[in-house]
């Protein structure tokens, strides 16, 4: 099969390698605007070759949107303008949105909406790997405008790559990620603002900070490009949880400003909670 | 070098087995007057045998204090009152409380406040680990008051566990570490809050949560005993921290709701920042 994928980035460029490692695929088309990810993507053989949308659409079987949410927002009509049997998914962080333009277009039944939960916060083709997706979630939206082949050879791709399928409809998922994913993006670059604004030694907090303040700040290097699409395309839903986060961050301060430290005690187990969910 | 650990969790626990290991000590006595934690840190070998404080302290050289921090203030006076030439020093994550109790002490060159960089989310005797604390930072505070033998015995410990040391004075301490430790857990505790209060159907968390939310939501899980009375004693700096933090999350919020995504991708670019001082 021959797969060409739009927007070589890391989770593009996951693809690429992690399907062809599986054997899925045989040939890679890469599509990007940006010159240097066009090299980059072929000196590490993530893709063998570099085409045009147009050229690419035609001479593939299957296609991945692999942009930020916006730019695929705009090529996703484009896309489905130039395909004739071919099928075409994305991997965008947002689903609600490229579900309803598809649904306007007449080839809505070769678009699958798709979300892999995976990812890291780096980016660019340099961060793909080969061995990404492995064991984690897919989500697969809105499985009933989709013609039989395209779902079966979508849903056949994730479980070649050792991903569990999830159906969902479009705006469940959307309101999901901003609980599971989008809110723990935010909290993490204003986390990084806080301590940047508040701690100019520098050298202090590179010596001090332990695992924990890596594991809640990592996600600040993410990058703007992806995110800012995601949280506008996402934004009732994250205001949503954003307003519940920054009440329940207040619960926390009114005990320490009341020494109220049985209620706070109470709010620290009640988190404890999560353990029942997350392993 | 005989060591007496006086609790016997997380902390106390990876410090007897990484020093029994390394071979710094020969025998580890435990303290701790929960009976399920002394039986368990005998099974594990943690511990050679259990004593009651006032026995621990006359048989030991070395005497770590690795209680939560309420109990370390507690217990301080009263270890120092029982020592003669053996040294002692503790592990909690705030030193203020501590260094001062112990300069009004009469036995305060025996004392050495330490914390070590190092932690994981879980608790208690099997939570231990026998390669803890390696290539991580070590603090000694207010060396000035303390005896040299101490202070040299103190330092060789930790450099035997491969960490290095940083001296602060524990003012600075303190503040330093609401920035690098105490808020990341805050916010941890927040967000697993906010997360279960919005998200009712668990299995969706435990679906879609990939590596992102998991890492930021990981200090959740800390328990209660131990942070409570962390940021009952750090109060002062860790409002301050907190009441950043909630700015910079307004922002955010403000962002969103007044669609200004030029300055939310600065907001971000921003927080990227954080990657100049955390690889």
């Amino acid at each position: 099969m021959r797969l060409a994928v739009i927007g070589i980035g890391l989770m593009g460029g996951s693809l690429a390698l992690s399907l062809k490692k599986k054997g899925f695929v045989s040939n890679v088309i890469g599509v990007d605007n940006n010159l240097d990810h066009q090299t980059e993507a072929l000196r590490l053989g993530i893709v063998d070759e570099i085409m045009t949308l147009e050229d690419a659409v035609k001479l593939s079987d299957i296609i991945a949107i692999a942009t930020p949410v916006n730019i695929a927002e705009k090529l996703l009509p484009l896309v489905l303008d130039l395909v004739d049997k071919q099928i075409v998914f994305d991997l965008g962080s947002t689903k609600e949105a490229v579900a309803q333009i598809a649904s306007a277009h007449a080839k809505k039944g070769r678009f699958v909406p798709t979300h892999p939960m995976w990812g890291t916060e780096f980016s660019g083709p340099s961060a793909a790997q080969s061995d990404a997706f492995e064991n984690k979630a897919t989500v697969i939206c809105n499985r009933e405008q989709v013609d039989e082949d395209a779902l079966l050879t979508v849903e056949r791709l994730y479980k070649t790559l050792g991903m569990h399928i999830v159906t969902m409809n479009a705006t469940k998922h959307d309101i999901h990620v901003a609980y599971v994913s989008h809110i723990s993006h935010i909290t993490s670059f204003a986390l990084a603002n806080t301590v940047l604004e508040k701690e100019k030694e520098s050298d202090n907090i590179f010596e001090l900070a332990s695992g924990g303040f890596d594991s809640t700040v990592r996600l600040a290097k993410s990058n703007a490009a992806t995110w800012v699409p995601i949280f506008m395309q996402n934004k009732e839903n994250v205001l949503d949880v954003l307003n519940e986060h920054i009440s329940q961050l207040r619960k926390f301060k009114s005990c320490l400003e009341k020494e109220n430290f049985e209620y706070l005690s109470d709010l620290i187990e009640n988190a404890n909670g999560i353990k029942r969910i997350l392993k």
